[in-house]
């Protein structure tokens, strides 16, 4: 027979997991209506992300009733302590999803400096992140959760290949300075993002091992 | 008599202002390596980053044994939530000031394109913010907190004045498109700093009220 702590433990996952979606939507739905440019999308993006601060909300609530009346042990409480800082980290992602739209919103239905592709490419990348650090967790998989970190190396490198190419772009052609800006702005988010699965990937490994790492 | 409970919660407030003033240190002293073109100091902000997170990591360890070993009421179970959000805003201000000092490596001893002056306004502005909303936080003063976000307004306002004048400045003279990106995200860096100071704001209003806001 399961305690009622672990009852309540899976609904809590449940609930993890549908947030992890929700933040994967976003990340893809942002990208898509800045590489479509449509504005419309971007501008639902702001309800998707109070959709998720409101499931942060709703999650938080729930670990902190499970640790004042179920009294977890060491082992618990750390699985519950992991909970509270992933929802952060996925909300903080979803936010970052927010300032991708708003970024699509200024940059408007101006023709586009260059085809992107690395951008949606790190989207797809960040998006698989987030899958793979929850399922680290709800495996406690350290393996699994530095397969993370090589992840964010890959983030990382295409960032740094966007970023010398948008740099280059503006010194020969100055007119473009405030576009290519907008968009090294949403490399850098999405670098943020993929960095919030790295988060997460650490401290699956903190609550699996009790080492505090710093993968990157 | 005070209980055990409220000795233990002062013993967490007493950290937690001591990760505040550690905050407000790193947020200075990152700023001041950037005006001083110190890479030293700037390297020296790693370590500093470092302390802060080992004492965020003890004061959440401190949290969940509260929380387990004294099965606190709904009030006092909401404390010790803000406090475990708290610390998170207050770690990831330590990041962004790591963020500056790497930013600050970059540039290295070029010369400067611009005497600087609204970054360390900016920085001034930042610092105060965390000492406010953490004043907020210790005197459940829900005015208090809502002047951090009057305060979070100026922070954008100057980086929205920053932001339109390096613009200005790399259209004209696209050769210093590298580093004048770079003071950009210097004082984006700053503006989300600043973000997690009204972050605590509302946190604390909702600590008090039960009302979820967004103050921005």
């Amino acid at each position: 027979m399961r305690s009622q702590f672990e009852k309540q433990l899976t609904s809590l996952n449940v609930k993890l997991l549908k947030m992890g979606a929700m933040v994967q939507d976003i990340i893809e739905v942002s990208v898509q209506a800045l590489t479509n440019q449509d504005l419309e999308t971007a501008k639902a993006i702001y309800e998707m992300d109070d959709k998720i601060d409101e499931l942060e909300l709703q999650i938080e609530n729930e670990c902190m009733k499970l640790l004042a009346l179920q009294q977890p042990l060491a082992r618990d409480l750390r699985v519950i302590g992991t909970i509270m800082k992933i929802i952060t980290d996925l909300e903080r992602m979803g936010d970052h999803a927010v300032n991708i739209a708003k970024t699509t919103l200024k940059i408007g239905n101006e023709p586009l400096i260059k085809p992107l592709i690395d951008i949606p490419r790190m989207a797809k990348l960040s998006e698989d992140m987030v899958r793979k650090s929850l399922d680290a967790f709800l495996k406690a998989d350290v393996k699994l959760a530095e397969e993370v970190a090589h992840d964010d190396d890959e983030v990382d490198e295409i960032y740094e290949a966007i970023y010398t190419e948008l740099i280059e772009m503006m010194i020969k052609d100055p007119k473009i300075v405030k576009q290519a800006t907008n968009l090294l702005f949403i490399g850098r988010y999405l670098e943020r993002i993929a960095d919030h699965s790295t988060n997460i990937g650490e401290r699956v490994i903190y609550m699996v091992t009790g080492d505090r790492v710093e993968i990157n």
